[in-house]
C-alpha cells in the first residue's frame, strides 16, 4: 500500500447523485480517489452486468478533484471495467453509495449499491456499501460523514476475510440522535407487493410495481432493530450463497435411485 | 395442496427458449402449470427487479396446453407478477430454466434463473432453479428431463426450509455418462475479465465484457467438482448473504469511541 490508500468510489444513482458526492468529499480526507460510476440511474438492478450488449465510458470533469469516469454499465460492470481496464493498481478499498434509500435486509439482494460492493468482493477487494434511509435526491448526508469515515478507516487498519463486505444503513435522524454504529445480521422480511394496474391511453393494461415492507423477524441482532432503535447498522455480507444448514437433510433424500 | 400440485414455470432465457419448453413437458408430468416468463432475453439481470418503468404482460398461447403469460420485465418481477397478479393461489413449488449455461458457483449472482427462484423463496414458495451447462439456444436438454423430474417430485415429497431454494446444474453430457446427484456448496470461484476494447465506425470506443472462468477451491463436496466428475449439482442457496462467521470479528472493531 501506498502512503495514502488507493480508494475506488461508486454507487447506483448515477455519477452526478448528492450522496456520491458526498461520499467522494470524505474519501479524500482518507485516501487518493478514483470515481467510476453509471451514467444514469441504476437502482434495484441487483448483481446485473452486461454481456448482450456494449458498455461505454468516458472520463469526465465535475468537481475537478479526482479523476471521475462515468460508464453505461450497472454498478457491478462499474467496478469491474475499473479493476480491469482503469486503474493501474488495485485498489486498497471500494466503496459505494451513499445511495438514496434503505440496502438494509432483504433489499441487499436488489441492490445495485451492494452489488458493486460485492462484486468488489469477488475481486477479493475490501469493500463498503452505504446508505441513507431517506429516498429523496436532496436528502441530507451531512450527518453520514463521521460514521462514513470511522467505518472506512476501520476497515483499512483492520482489514476484511477474504469475499466479506460490509452493507453499512443510516437512520435518517439527526446526528446527536443516532446512539452509535452496530454489527447486525440481516433480518428475515420481504416486500408485501402491491401492483398498480393502470390502462394506457391506448387501452393497453400496464402496472406499476409497489409494495410495503413487511419485518418478519424480532430478533435485536438484526439490522432492522438497529435502524428503528437508532443505530447505524453494519451487516457484513457475502457472495457464498449456499444453506449450509439444509445441505445434511438434503443428503437424506431419494434422489440417485 | 389440491390433488395436482400447481406449478409456476419461469426462465430468464424468454418465453420461447428451448429450455423452458423442456422444463414445461417435465411439469406436465407432475402438475398443472402456469407459466410467466419474460418476453425477451434476460439472462445476467441477477436480481434486478422493474421500480422505475412500467411493466406490461400478455396472456399468449404457445402450444395451448397451459395458461402462458409473456411479461415485459425481469424473472423477479415475473415470479412478483405470477404470484400478485395472475394465479388465485400460491403455486406449491416455482421451477425457473431451463437454463442455457450454467450457474454453478459464482454465476449464482449474476443469474436471472436464480434470482426468479431466490423471489419465490423470498415469498416462502419451495423453488429451483435449472441450469444445464450448454450456452447453445440448440442445446439438447432430453438428458435433463428424468433428472428435473425427479428434483422435483423430491421437493414436493420433503419439502424444503422457509427461504431455501436448489440450484441444479446439469453437465453437458450422454446421459448414461452422467453418475448421479451430488447435493454440494457453492465452489469459491470469479470470472478474470478481459474486457475487448472496440472503436465504432465515428471513432468512439467501446467495450465488450468477457472474461475466463477460474475455479480456485479444490473442495470435493463443490459444485464445481461434481460437474467436473460428471454429477448433476445440487446447492440449497438462500438469500440471507450475512457473513455469520464475520461478526464476531468485527465487534472487536473501535466503531463506537
Amino acid at each position: 500500500m501506498s502512503a495514502r490508500p488507493l480508494i475506488l468510489v461508486t454507487n447506483d444513482d448515477g455519477i452526478t447523485a448528492p450522496g456520491l458526492r458526498t461520499l467522494i468529499s470524505v474519501m479524500n480526507l482518507i485516501g487518493d480517489v478514483v470515481v467510476v460510476a453509471p451514467d444514469s440511474p441504476q437502482s434495484a438492478m441487483g448483481h446485473a452486468i452486461t454481456i448482450n450488449s456494449t458498455l461505454h465510458m468516458e472520463k469526465v470533469i465535475i468537481d475537478g478533484k479526482q479523476p471521475e469516469y462515468s460508464c453505461s454499465g450497472t454498478p457491478a460492470d462499474c467496478v469491474k471495467l475499473a479493476v480491469n481496464e482503469i486503474l493501474d493498481r488495485r485498489p486498497d478499498i471500494c466503496v459505494s453509495g451513499i445511495n438514496h434509500g434503505s440496502n438494509s435486509s432483504i433489499n441487499v439482494i436488489y441492490s445495485g449499491t451492494m452489488s458493486a460492493a460485492l462484486e468488489a468482493g469477488i475481486e477479493s477487494i475490501p469493500a463498503i456499501g452505504f446508505s441513507l434511509l431517506d429516498y429523496n435526491w436532496n436528502a441530507n448526508f451531512e450527518h453520514c460523514k463521521t460514521f462514513v469515515e470511522t467505518i472506512t478507516r476501520q476497515v483499512l487498519e483492520n482489514g476484511l476475510p477474504d469475499g466479506v463486505v460490509l452493507n453499512v444503513n443510516i437512520p435518517n435522524l439527526e446526528k446527536n440522535a443516532i446512539k452509535g454504529i452496530k454489527v447486525c445480521r440481516q433480518a428475515r422480511a420481504n416486500w408485501k407487493e402491491e401492483f398498480d394496474k393502470r390502462t394506457n391511453p391506448m387501452g393497453r393494461d400496464y402496472y406499476w410495481l409497489s409494495g410495503k415492507f413487511v419485518n418478519m423477524d424480532k430478533g435485536e441482532d438484526t439490522d432492522e432493530w438497529a435502524l428503528e432503535n437508532g443505530y447505524v447498522s453494519v451487516v457484513p455480507v457475502h457472495f457464498d450463497l449456499t444453506a449450509h444448514h439444509a445441505i445434511q437433510n438434503l443428503n437424506t433424500w431419494k434422489l440417485n435411485n
